[in-house]
């Protein structure tokens, strides 16, 4: 298995850049758009475990857009052959002092493009 | 790409159980031995980040032996390919009650067999 092809890199980078994007704007449509459409796409949040991407959407749709700003560190991308990925960041937010972000995603390449079919974000003290 | 692949599957759910039983027993070398050895390799845990194999040895091996019997709910294990997988579960402890924790790993064949690449592992209220 290649790892870290540095073409198939520079795709997950570039979808990862797109959904971070689309997070700090509330930008809900591409986050969903950026998730696979499926009921075995699972994300962990905050405070709520959505199985299936019928609940991501309905939390995300709910979801207040205040407060979304964040600033990454420590961000890790590995590729795994041509097909899979992780991405895995924390984050600070203005609002949460003296807490660290976790953000975990798997991105699966599908016949659609880069997808995120598993996600895990927490809050822990920093 | 294929997605559940029955013999794919089945061999990640045997690496996962296997995973599970070393990890309710403390069984540090097993624990080890299934995460990918390599400083991409990436665990957020409930109260730390560890970067890279060496830290999560680090970790694991400091580790309290005491409380780790967990009860899963909701376990679910994904094939992407034939090399790539996620498996996501909650669990219950006896020592954290009204809380439920959260796993996520992504396992990827390798050479040397399916390895954990990335987990992340987080509590939060029931």
């Amino acid at each position: 298995m290649d790892i870290d092809l540095p073409e198939v890199k520079a795709e997950v980078e570039a979808a990862f850049a797109r959904y971070e994007a689309a997070l700090v704007a509330n930008d809900v449509a591409t986050l969903e758009a950026l998730f696979r459409d499926d009921p075995a796409t699972i994300r962990y949040g905050m405070g709520e475990n959505l199985y299936g991407m019928d609940a991501i959407r309905a939390f995300r749709r709910a979801r207040p857009a205040a407060g979304l700003a964040r600033r990454l560190e420590r961000t890790v991308i590995t590729t795994y052959g041509r097909d899979c990925a992780t991405a895995s960041t924390l984050f600070h937010r203005e609002g949460a002092p003296g807490k660290v972000g976790r953000q975990m995603q798997t991105w699966v390449r599908l016949p659609e493009g880069w997808r995120v079919v598993a996600a895990s974000v927490s809050l822990i003290d920093g």
